[in-house]
């Protein structure tokens, strides 16, 4: 790998040349099959763009806002476990990078450094807590607590995870944290955090089992609004149904994820789930979305269909272990300007001048066909 | 493949890996080009799943029933001849396996153990009987009439088979029970069982054109009524007409199933066909689904169509080659895990959860775009 | 390739490890790309069969006729140009092998044996004269009578081959009749037959260029229902406004061709056409179908579509090379075999009994669940 | 490569083997991931002809007509930047081998020979320049009028850049024009063309980035309109949108084009394209099409979905790579030679008779018969 990197898909090879097999194969797999993890790349292929020209694009505006918080490209950072495994500044590098970039970061409830380590880090930075609910809800409320007290903007509820998804390669692993390092948000009193790790079975998986809460509810949304003032978003949305749900209990946005294809395999890949979700809260509350985002097309086009900023979360893990916050900087830098670039080629000056007319579904270039001819052989 | 097995796939290996070429052909291959064998895998994962979250999922209960007997989950094993070429122990260790695991068994006719031999060592097990029709009523009414002795709780009448499907490698092989072994439901007076082999071609194909009954219509479902008490099931419908001639003729359930796609190259996969016939009998008898189930979520996606239980096949001769009783065992609590694990990760705690609001098929997520985007182009 | 031949593809396999490149090019490739060479073996793939069962399929009927003539089984042979490549014997094995077989073969214009010794050498068998229109008129008359003197049943006249189509290999190859051989139905004094070779490109393009004549047209569709009483059938048909065409003209029947995907490359697969063409005639003339049919699923699913025998063209010619007249034979037994068991299994007793029922496009299963959920989840 | 070349590949393997890979990468690649690199190739088998036969085509006459002008055949040749990096003579060669062959060729504005040049060596051949603007628009003014002077017959403006797209190749090679060539049409004082070259990326991006004006839109279409008499032709319109607007802007022409999959990775294939822009613009102005034009069924399938004519980028340069003017030449004769066969086999004797009926998508096998077999069972 000479030379500088011209595409996400050099920083994944590089991670995969350098990480060893334990973290690698829990940053990279999905779950099961990896069907979704596959088809999370693959579905933003199946859009086709439809650009306007001769439009001046000479100044591309490429801000966005997320629940009123200016970002300087509709590009933030998804939550994931355990980055200190990537690269030694691990989370605070993230925070520092996504601060640096003037874009967001979610931390992870499963960070390998403190809510407030991360805060100070980078102080003036746009970060969002991810939550998981354990099942014992003072450790749940006291993340929420320090979290608000640190400065965090939102509370990223993750739904999907009631139980660990199955990956296989984890189990094959018995995945478990390096001994040096440690799920920094809990305090030996809390929870048995350092003790990822299983004799049988991928250590995080037995955590999960063992601590968090798999009667996670409505209820439980209700009870996290009334111990916060925080915004409350939900991350795993991937059907309607759901999504009108979150609107009736006064849930502030929904981020569109599959967790990155590790919970359930089979579900769809995330933009093509987009399109119900947005027409479901019909504008009510905002809607993002992450799971595949590799490239300014991805972007733009999960923008024209609805979504008002994606998150990524393995190009995240790459950059770290490439060089730290100066990889995670290259890499949304990277972003950034094929965004950039995808603007100006198809005519959009501002990212308000993304619309759904700028997206097809790539059947559609089979439809407006199948029906002419058919007209004109009606004799048949 | 060294460590725990930790997907089905796992113990395909290591059958393919260990068993001889006249027995794991045999077992492995479908008919002809092996389109349909391919498929049976494949269209699973044509269906998408369509996840609610936010129910409490910390109790599942993955119970149901087959024609009123309780199975402790929905999975229950498909017929296969000659067990003992994968295992001493044959038919005698798969129900030893679901009768621990609390689920059933279908015993074939051609087992290589006899109806009662399987019967006494698995008292209190839940086995139904698979029947082939000989052209001697005779010797097809003893089948019975010793089933239903036994104990056994249905007859499952295959459908599929009056003549053998034509399965290449069985042919170049010229496939035979090995010496040791014989079909052991037939005495010497009743049929040449132990003769299966032929000069020319698989030794199956002889035997079955030499014995069974080519002529296999209506009338004989309504003769094999008259002989037993037995509940009749079905096993090979795989369209909505066969499914309604059924109940009219009064059978007790359907099995929708293309033997594992032996018989008729280019029949469609069982989980597409499963469709039709749900919908034709229209709740009036239960509906199975056998053919190309690996993993939990392919169990799910059967109950979402309207399968009340699956069978797996070739995954119990697997579990055979790898460890007998014990591997079959092995294999079952596989699925049984991954499919809890597939109803926690959907929000369904219980199998009524499991409705057809959980299931689209792929083409779902295009047609919603091709309309939308269509429209706002009108102008077009 | 030790053993018995267990499905065409061994001959083929066979044929193309003993064939020259010369002979193996010529008979195997098919136009530019070959993307439709392809597809009329994929497109058989893209069709489901429907099986009903439960009638009695212990004896089958395959047989059929064609304008009248009873044929054994609804597979005949297409024509091939120059079949003594293949095998010393060439056309005489060929119609030698159709009456021992009980079918018929289409003798080429292009036969590397006369019409006479082809008559001779299969008395009683069934034949019928493949045409080529030749610029000299008189070339081509002479043609016709001489075939009707020898008792060939009808005319099957190509309409897709004004100019030849462009094969790849064939123009690398130069490819030309080996002296040995010639084109025997033309003496000296008609046209420079013995001349199929060019110094660069394919030989027979530049015979067709200057002997077959460009024009062929309606007018001489006319001229030949004028010089002949036998039925004439159009061979080439791919469109329902040829068809209809066709029946205006009092064609006595229509083979959808697409002349083994060896004229324009683009074209659909033969039995993606039969249907339409089968609509637009409407039972008024016989419809036939060849390209490639590999199986006997393949013959009962063209039926199912409308055609009332299917032929074979590039089968014959491995046929050939394998063992001449045994060659071909024991292809067409298999086909005979195979397409009998297909019957067998999808409960057909009778050719009539092969309905449109039977078949449904892979589209099919899509289709029908695409509306289904989306009427469930209608608040969307 | 021994042997006469027999299909456009041949060429492209013969560049492919002789090209430095700083130039071979600047004409083959495409933007990004070269999903619509790909693309435009494979689109055009999408489609599938639906030939008529019996129509005299002893004589085809492929000559067609562009703003009036007469072209033998309807291929010409795309504006392609530098050709004097695939053959010392390069545009000049280029020009020669149009104007031999009869047919056009439009000239790059960025260019390795002068516009003036070109002219002289095909005198009395057909011209055209491609326009890009530079934010200088004394030097866009001066590119128009040295044009017009020398007898280019129209202007065709691209729209598709206002920014370079993002090539992977070029930008790891930092790809630059070799020492000894120059963009030919830029004198010293007006820009500092020869500079294209640049550190830290592709030099054309740099270069572009630098002296192409961004801001480029329908002021800019406008004003060209009043600086020049010359008809005025939009290249890279992708959508119906783009079309109507330049018809409302008095627009003579579109040519439908990606750009050659050069700037946003993701746009439709062009032949899937075409339709919605033929049926936008109504008739009102010609519409041409280029990208992924590769056989002579390709030409024929642009025609039939109505491109009046249609333009070749890359094969040109594979041509001159080859053989210069000669290679050039070649290359055109044998699409020529092939759609005039293709024109032949689907029954057309004039571009006039090359009409929709001729073409259909390849959904329109499935469509006809989904609904069909539906009926039949309507009683699902
Ligand atoms: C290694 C890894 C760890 C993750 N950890 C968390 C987590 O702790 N909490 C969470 O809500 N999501 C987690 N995710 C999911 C991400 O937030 C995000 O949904 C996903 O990675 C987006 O897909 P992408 O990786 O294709 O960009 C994790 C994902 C990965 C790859
Ligand atoms: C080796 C083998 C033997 C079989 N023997 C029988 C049998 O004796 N009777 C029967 O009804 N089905 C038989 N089947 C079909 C199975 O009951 C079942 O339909 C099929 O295996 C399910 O598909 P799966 O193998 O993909 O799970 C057999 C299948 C296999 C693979
Ligand atoms: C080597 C070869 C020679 C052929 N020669 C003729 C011919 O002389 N006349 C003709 O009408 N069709 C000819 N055909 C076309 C066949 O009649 C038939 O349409 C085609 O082979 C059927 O497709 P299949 O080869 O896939 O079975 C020829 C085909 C092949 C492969
Ligand atoms: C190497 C190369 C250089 C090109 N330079 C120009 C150019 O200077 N101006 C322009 O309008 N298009 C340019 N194009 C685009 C072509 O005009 C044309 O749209 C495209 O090559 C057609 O696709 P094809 O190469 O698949 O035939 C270039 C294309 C290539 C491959």
């Amino acid at each position: 790998m000479a030379g500088k990197f011209v595409c996400l898909a050099d920083f994944e090879k590089f991670a995969c040349e350098s990480l060893d097999k334990n973290a690698l194969n829990y940053y990279n797999s999905g779950a099961n099959n990896e069907q979704t993890l596959r088809d999370n790349v693959d579905a933003f292929r199946r859009y086709r763009l439809r650009p306007r020209f001769l439009r001046d694009v000479s100044r591309r505006d490429t801000t966005t806002t997320v629940l009123g918080e200016l970002l300087d490209f509709p590009v933030a950072m998804a939550p994931t476990a355990m980055q200190r495994m990537a690269h030694p500044d691990g989370e605070v590098a993230t925070a520092r990078a996504a601060a640096s970039m003037s874009t967001g970061m979610i931390l992870s409830s499963w960070a390998t450094s403190t809510i407030e380590e991360v805060a100070e880090a980078s102080a003036g930075g746009l970060r969002w807590f991810q939550l998981y609910v354990y099942k014992d809800r003072q450790v749940t409320r006291n993340l929420v607590e320090r979290a608000e007290k640190a400065g965090y903007k939102a509370i990223f509820l993750t739904v999907d995870t009631p139980i660990l998804g199955k990956r296989l390669e984890d189990t094959r692993n018995k995945f478990k944290l390096p001994a040096h390092l440690r799920l920094a948000n809990f305090s030996e009193g809390d929870v048995r955090s350092s003790g990822v790790q299983s004799d049988s079975d991928s250590g995080l998986a037995a955590y999960v089992a063992s601590l968090i809460d798999p009667s996670l509810s409505w209820e439980h949304v209700d009870w996290l609004r009334s111990v916060t003032k925080l915004p409350i978003i939900l991350k795993g949305v991937l059907t309607a149904e759901v999504a009108r749900e979150a609107v009736e209990h006064g849930i502030d946005g929904i981020l569109v994820s599959n967790h990155g294809a590790r919970q359930l395999d089979g579900v769809p890949a995330t933009i093509d789930a987009l399109r119900e979700v947005v027409s479901a809260v019909n504008g009510q509350v905002e809607v993002y979305l992450d799971g595949g985002v590799r490239t300014g097309t991805d972007v733009l086009k999960a923008l024209a269909l609805g979504a008002r900023c994606v998150f990524v979360g393995r190009p995240v893990l790459w950059g770290l272990a490439y060089k730290g916050q100066e990889g995670v900087q290259e890499m949304l830098q990277m972003l950034k300007e094929e965004f950039s670039l995808a603007m100006a080629l198809s005519g959009c000056g501002r990212v308000s001048d993304i619309t759904p007319a700028l997206v097809v579904h790539e059947s559609y270039y089979q439809s407006s066909l199948r029906h002419g001819p058919t007209k004109q052989q009606s004799k048949l």
